[in-house]
């Protein structure tokens, strides 16, 4: 086929199209999803007064005293034993006055992002163990270098909208340490927004002050939030969990905006029937939302509903599955059908080495999960192994992969122009071809993305090449990213204040 | 996670599950498409006007001198120099007598699979010049052996739901015997539908002659027709081909339901801005149905039209891009519209390995087109190299990655019982997990694909089993098949009297 278009084309105007700049990204992140929809509206509905029915018949067990105050001032109502029970008009007070769309800063306003409406962004959220070694192509504990180096090679991957500590830092032993050196890390390194766990309430304060130091003085970072951070404040099924709840309640009185994640798993801690298992998990994000409402109504918090599949056979989790897409995408669905910031995983895998597996359960689930209009897609790069391990490898390809997805979502721009009668008018009455013509340098930047890793070589140049994979070329860029990129984003000053007052490691 | 899970559930329990039969296939092929929807109908009806505008205004060039009496018979007008231009009434009495649904039959009638609706089949379409080899890694020509054996290693991959020839016989020289060696080697090694393409006109006759011998007789293969035709009757843009408008008409008379093809490329053979694309590839489409109407009005016709895309940087034909997903999408969603039974390409990937790339490519093509809901995703199975290749190992990889497209396709089932308002009720008020309960039990075969290839062991077990990538367990799976699975669906006489008649190779 190549050799047929290139006789047409001729090579002059081959070589004008290749030195052609390009004008703009054609799919820049933040492409609007939601032509993806799994679920029908009758069945939107059936999952949520599902949700309803499970908050307000048996709603929410060990609720933290705190909180219990605060949800029976907001309506909720005494149950059985221990339970409180969320009356439908609480919930729905609560996502009346929820943030529908907010600003997730970046320390450099230009990386900034809109969560909200059909926005769909990658970033990360991972809190792998292990990282995959360039060296040895193996797994070993993850180490604070390894975030470090993770943080900075992200910095430069445009699609990684936001970064997530992808893995923990095995290495720190302390949590205090862990939590500190973690958001350093991230500061470092990086000026997108960034997002942390706190391990517990107490460690919010000091790492808020920390933030300050970066955000240039006492109570600036509060003004412009760059970190959020990510809590499971409820455990499946429909209970809370004591100190997320306290973190919660630390984020909120410093104002760090939250993902709330429900991570509940199929036929485990929910129902391995999809739908019940997607009103439960509904039901328990929205037990998160209920509790932001009670604390401080309409505070920012990504509706982060992600159904997390087990393999039943070994009780195993997996990130790889079409259950896994498909699921995703119906929360997706879901919370942007509430109009709720939606937050889901995708673009995780079960496999251990970059490779085909890799990239099938990568593609699909991320796919599905954007096409549906997942506004932030967490664990979406760098992610392998079924969340246990995190490979500088993966990250550069799934930045790529992104591209590719976007442009997807993108769609096709239906206008007159775009219809082209007269071109091909032209075209066919003419020179029986397009290349060359206006219409096709116009639209070969404009609408098209090139791969920079993606090998579309003929058989022949590719093996006289060495005849690489992925995986290589994917080595040889983040190589390439780590020797040459070397940010430091928290000037003199700062670095000195923050190690006189915390165990930089 | 997998520890808290096993701890809950119990080893015994774990095991009783392992040890349940799969009651059901969860996502055999054929599950339904159509929830993806890359266009809205607004432009649906704008990209169809458009076509419906080049054909009545441009019409067809080249348009051979029988084909020409009967579309002149049938409704068309002459235009300007020696070209035919097709009335809107024309076009619509086409679409309005077309054959929306039909069977295409296997040999074994079991195999047969009902073209049309929503219904999502892959299947394969190359016809790949170069074979990877399994032992250097490496492209290598295409046989005729490489062809034997894509069939009889297809031939158990339940996801391949027909087989066309994957890979042309680069050493079989002379078209007719190619053409016939071809056909052979289909009938030979597999009882699924097939499909093939005809050199010339002239070889169809003698190859039906071959078909009724596998039917059982002469005139009994076109009573039930077990091998459809891949005939691409319109060069882009908007002209016929002679030698395949002349396969079209044998294939007509001799009762062989086509797939006919239009292949055009953006920016080469066709618009490069994505709308005009599809406005004159549906064109083009439309001129096969209206020349299948003109000659014999519903002829089964799979409306195949495959968007192609270049990369404009160098001409070459790239099937790898998020531009291929979204146009094959379209183009499904289109067919499927107008109520014609749909063809699309995908699966398509430009890596020459079987790794990363390829996967991503794979799974993002391929579940944009069955989402949108391709009726026959052709190229679909076992093709590499921007098409040029063909991969035994491709070939198995793809077949487990359909099942996790059809996992997502088959949707959420809500109802009541899905739903399990009960069962959440009875896992909250009592042992608050769902391991080993009903709900659980029905579902983890009914609900969940288990895959075979796809390895979801932790990376210590990995690395302790040779921490293999996909491409290498693929080898093993793709070589014990072929040591393995020799069938010989031609009897001895069938076999005899053809050997009798042909040139077999």
């Amino acid at each position: 086929m190549a050799g047929g278009l290139r006789k047409r084309g001729g090579r002059k105007e081959r070589l004008a199209m290749r030195a052609a700049k390009p004008l703009i990204d054609p799919c820049p992140p933040g492409q609007l999803g939601g032509r993806y929809r799994p679920l029908e509206d009758h069945e939107l509905r059936q999952v949520f007064q599902t949700a309803l029915d499970l908050l307000s018949h048996l709603g929410m067990g060990e609720v933290p005293a705190r909180l219990r105050t605060d949800l029976l001032a907001a309506g909720a109502k005494q149950a059985s034993g221990d339970r409180l029970c969320f009356p439908q008009k609480l919930v729905e007070a609560a996502i009346a006055s929820a943030a529908k769309s907010f600003t997730f800063h970046g320390r450099d306003e230009q990386r900034s992002i809109v969560v909200g409406g059909d926005r769909v962004y990658f970033g990360t959220g991972g809190a792998a163990v292990q990282t995959l070694d360039m060296e040895t192509g193996l797994y070993r504990p993850s180490t604070l270098a390894d975030l470090h180096n993770f943080a900075r090679l992200q910095d430069v991957l445009q699609n990684v909208s936001w970064f997530t500590r992808c893995c923990v830092a095995t290495d720190v032993p302390d949590n205090f340490d862990l939590d500190v050196n973690t958001v350093y890390a991230l500061l470092k390194n990086t000026t997108k927004p960034i997002a942390t766990s706190f391990t517990l309430p107490e460690h919010v304060s000091p790492i808020v002050e920390m933030l300050d130091v970066a955000a240039g003085g006492r109570g600036e970072f509060a003004k412009r939030p760059f970190l959020k951070a990510h809590i499971s404040p409820v455990i499946s099924p429909l209970r809370y969990g004591e100190d997320a709840v306290g973190v919660v309640y630390e984020c909120i009185r410093h104002k760090i905006p939250m993902t709330c994640i429900t991570a509940a798993q199929a036929g485990a801690t929910a129902p391995a029937t999809l739908a019940g298992f997607l009103a439960q998990s509904l039901a328990e994000t929205l037990a998160s939302l209920v509790m932001v409402h009670a604390i401080c109504p309409g505070f920012p918090m990504i509706f982060s509903n992600w159904p997390l599949v087990v393999d039943l056979r070994t009780g195993a989790f997996s990130g790889g599955g079409g259950e896994t897409a498909l699921l995703n995408a119906a929360s997706a669905q879901l919370t942007n059908w509430l109009g709720l910031p939606s937050g889901v995983a995708c673009s995780m895998t079960d496999a251990k080495a970059v490779d085909a597996q890799a990239g099938v359960e990568k593609g699909i689930t991320s796919l599905a999960a954007a096409l549906a209009g997942g506004n932030l897609i967490y664990e979406s790069s760098g992610m392998t192994a079924s969340l246990l391990g995190a490979s500088f490898e993966a990250f550069v390809l799934d930045d790529e992969m992104h591209s590719l997805t976007y442009r997807t979502l993108r769609g096709i721009e239906v206008t007159e122009k775009s219809l082209a009668f007269e071109t091909i008018r032209d075209a066919v009455l003419g020179e029986g071809h397009f290349l060359g013509c206006e219409n096709t340098y116009q639209a070969m930047e404009r609408d098209y993305f090139y791969p920079a890793l993606a090998d579309r070589d003929e058989p022949r140049t590719w093996a006289q090449n060495g005849a690489q994979d992925a995986w290589g070329r994917a080595r040889e860029r983040a190589t390439d990213i780590l020797n040459s990129h070397h940010p430091v984003y928290l000037d003199k000053e700062e670095d000195r204040y923050i190690r006189s007052r915390f165990k930089i490691l």
